[in-house]
């Protein structure tokens, strides 16, 4: 999916939503647990009732490396599940040498159609060139993470520069790329950081986690983070697909999307963005 | 496997070799694509041939990745040819939040029973505690990688200190666990920086990649890397799981794995090791 289309998706939904789907096998309904493929099932469940209020959704891959070759099966069938016009992200936070991130971008791009994967730049180029090589499809490197551990190394300074290690990876890693192959992770948590951010990328995409469980606050997200394409994906996890643990959970989910879908409804219209 | 066992094995074995299985489908021999599983009975022949010359085999979890849940499977079964008393690495470069984190736990340590997993250090201390929980299994942090562009970000230099980005990732890093649970990935590409880090962490395993196919020198690692417990782990992947593509593939391999142990056992000896 390139730039345009999904600018047109947001527009079309008053969404800027991203749905985790961290899906374990431990907190999913119990009434699941009884058919073939639970994780599946769940997955299924909740894209069905909720993908016109989603402009993507991001599967966390630990979850499903967690129950092994089992569960990958589960991811790829999940894949097959979400309709055409939603952005997939693998949020995988990979980073490795040219090699072997042709690997990477093969499991994510050919096997799975992914729009995009989550990279760790600790690494280097090395972690993002190969997978640019794929026509409209993205890399999101880390720049700022929403976890507590994100200060241990990503806002060190820089000696003989005013930046902090984040900056040097925003400004470093964007001309890799371009606005049309490179997002950004910006963690939520942190949601005045966006502005000086915004300073320095002013046309990227932004994924922002952490809004709601983790924290984060959406109108100030939006505050700071919008740009003339909208410019944000802000993505929540927990809070919808675990909504309720009954038989209802998918409603449940429904509701507590439609909760973030008509707050970033307003937020884009304040905006004059739709 | 804890610390002392490790040791044992490589003065038993006279060797620190470990050997990558980065196995690629494209790669291996033609007369295996007609088995039903052609990378994992590639892998057993290459396990069954080698085991006796290395301590420790290092999949690269990205081969397994490419082809899906497939490749996953040929990946499980592969950890089960391996022998006890061989250290198993996931070469997995993962690094997440902690609840990610425990799920990658759940996968290469509960699922495969590996005894140690390669983490990238951006996301910082989260990335790496839910493995600690675990006794004797280990994490690799990387520190110094064996790539052109570990230049973008580790070398960057910390403001207000003397130290590099990779140096402040290791005097930060090594608080969170001890000497029998975290070991560093040190590109040996630049063996002359091991003196300097073998003074910061005298007592951590190291695992050297980059000897061979990557340009590195072996003896130069032992000079600078050893220290009284060994204290490395030397890599070799293309080198020897490709060093023939017909039938003898197997032989062939064992002969430089049998090339390195030699060097290995020498320099051992040398340093009044074994």
């Amino acid at each position: 999916m390139n730039r345009e289309d999904l600018y047109y998706h947001i527009k079309h939904k008053k969404s800027f939503l991203c749905i985790g789907l961290d899906t374990d096998i431990a907190k999913i309904p119990m009434h699941l647990l009884d058919l073939h493929d639970p994780v599946y099932e769940f997955n299924k469940e909740i894209i069905k009732a909720t993908h016109d209020l989603c402009v993507a959704y991001k599967p966390n891959i630990a979850f499903y490396e967690a129950r092994g070759s089992e569960s990958w099966l589960s991811l790829e069938k999940t894949m097959n599940e979400i309709p055409p016009g939603i952005f997939k992200i693998a949020d995988a936070k990979r980073g490795d040498i040219g090699n072997t991130t042709q690997m990477y971008a093969r499991a994510f791009f050919d096997q799975m159609d992914f729009d995009s994967i989550t990279v760790s730049p600790y690494m280097g180029e090395d972690s993002v060139k190969p997978y640019l090589d794929y026509k409209n499809r993205w890399v999101i490197i880390l720049a700022v993470t929403s976890n507590l551990s994100a200060f241990d190394f990503q806002f060190l300074p820089v000696g003989g520069t005013d930046q902090k290690v984040f900056e040097k990876v925003i400004s470093v890693s964007q001309k890799w790329g371009t606005t049309d192959n490179i997002m950004y992770v910006v963690g939520a948590t942190k949601a005045n950081m966006l502005e000086k951010i915004r300073e320095m990328i002013p046309d990227h995409f932004l994924l922002v986690p952490g809004v709601g469980a983790q924290g984060g606050n959406l109108e100030e997200v939006a505050k700071y983070g919008f740009n003339d394409h909208c410019g944000l994906l802000v993505n929540s996890s927990r809070n919808i697909i675990y909504a309720s643990n009954g038989t209802d959970f998918a409603e449940a989910a429904r509701e507590e999307a439609k909760k973030m879908q008509k707050e970033m409804k307003m937020l884009l219209e304040r905006a004059e963005l739709v």
